[in-house]
């Protein structure tokens, strides 16, 4: 931004650009926007932002995010509870919910298997997940993405869950390969989950 | 979002889905982001947009934003003061200042005549305008965007000024019909800015 504009603007754009996919034209658009706003809103903004960050933790059981020790899926007597989907992250629990199509509970990796990235099993909830496997367990569906990664997760964890008699299945192919499971159609989703198969 | 998100994450990606240009699905991904930085960022960013409403404000002169009681272009002794170039928004300040082709002053309207949207004369900065042609000024540039507002809204300043014997012009069409003169190029915008033609 030029010289001209006040440090504070410049700040704020900067901590805009910082977010995942926001350029630094749409950073600048939004801090013009935080100007014009009303003190008060600026002010419920940032509070609503710190109290998220607070208040929200992961559930102690599938690591989703919630506000208490354990989450509503895994609180929930309705759900499967021998029946775990695993999944990258809490958005993509979001994503299945919505479908309404599985009656399971999650683990969430918070992250993939990503040599590149120096992402190693320790680094993701693998652990975590392997624990809960020692409690009574039908069936593990990985539905992590149809990425590079997502594939070499749900490879990596199934050889490590094979070997305790439980199984383990993957999302059908439904997904368009090499896509994001957070931009697929609910219809798509469900069938996915429905032709999921043994691996 | 999913009744299963905890509540202040539902609350931090509506916040972010009320900013201008911000749709649900990226409201949603940035507040799952902002559940994944360091809290202590996430406090930053919120200090540095309260600072930023807190500290900003609009130069008495010519209401572009600063932090001070005059902006930086308006007490710049090496600027030609006689020569005024209006605009919509502090932004189209920021994109003329960045050719490096105007050495005269600003007047910033915030906002455009629209009677579809109800705002009228008294609702942008016209009469502050005014109030600084009483002084020694040579021409008015009108910048404001190439559209049915900017045009109607230069049509009617000009039509105020004229009487009082200074020069209007505006921006020559080099820009493209209906576009947004925050997204010109650099080159274009100086030749806008050459070409601008008695109005």
């Amino acid at each position: 931004m030029s010289e001209y504009n006040p440090l504070p603007l410049v700040l704020a754009a900067e901590q805009f650009a910082r977010l995942p996919g926001i350029g630094m034209k749409t950073a600048q658009r939004l801090a013009y926007h935080i100007l014009t706003m009303p003190a008060g809103e600026v002010e419920m903004f940032a509070e609503t932002l710190i109290t998220a960050r607070k208040t929200v933790r992961c559930c102690s059981v599938c690591r989703n995010f919630t506000e208490k020790e354990t989450c509503a899926v895994c609180s929930d007597e309705r759900r499967n509870q021998k029946l775990i989907c695993v999944v990258e992250a809490p958005k993509d629990v979001t994503v299945i919910e919505r479908t309404g199509g599985f009656d399971g509970v999650y683990h969430v990796l918070h992250g993939l298997l990503s040599p590149m990235e120096g992402t190693g099993p320790e680094n993701i909830h693998i652990k975590e997940l392997m624990e809960r496997l020692a409690g009574e367990v039908d069936e593990v569906i990985m539905a992590t993405n149809p990425t590079i990664e997502g594939e070499a997760t749900a490879s990596y964890i199934s050889r490590l869950i094979k070997p305790m008699g439980i199984k383990v299945s993957r999302l059908a192919y439904g997904l368009p390969v090499g896509a994001s499971l957070e931009f697929a159609d609910d219809v798509t989703l469900v069938r996915a989950m429905e032709n999921r198969n043994e691996i």
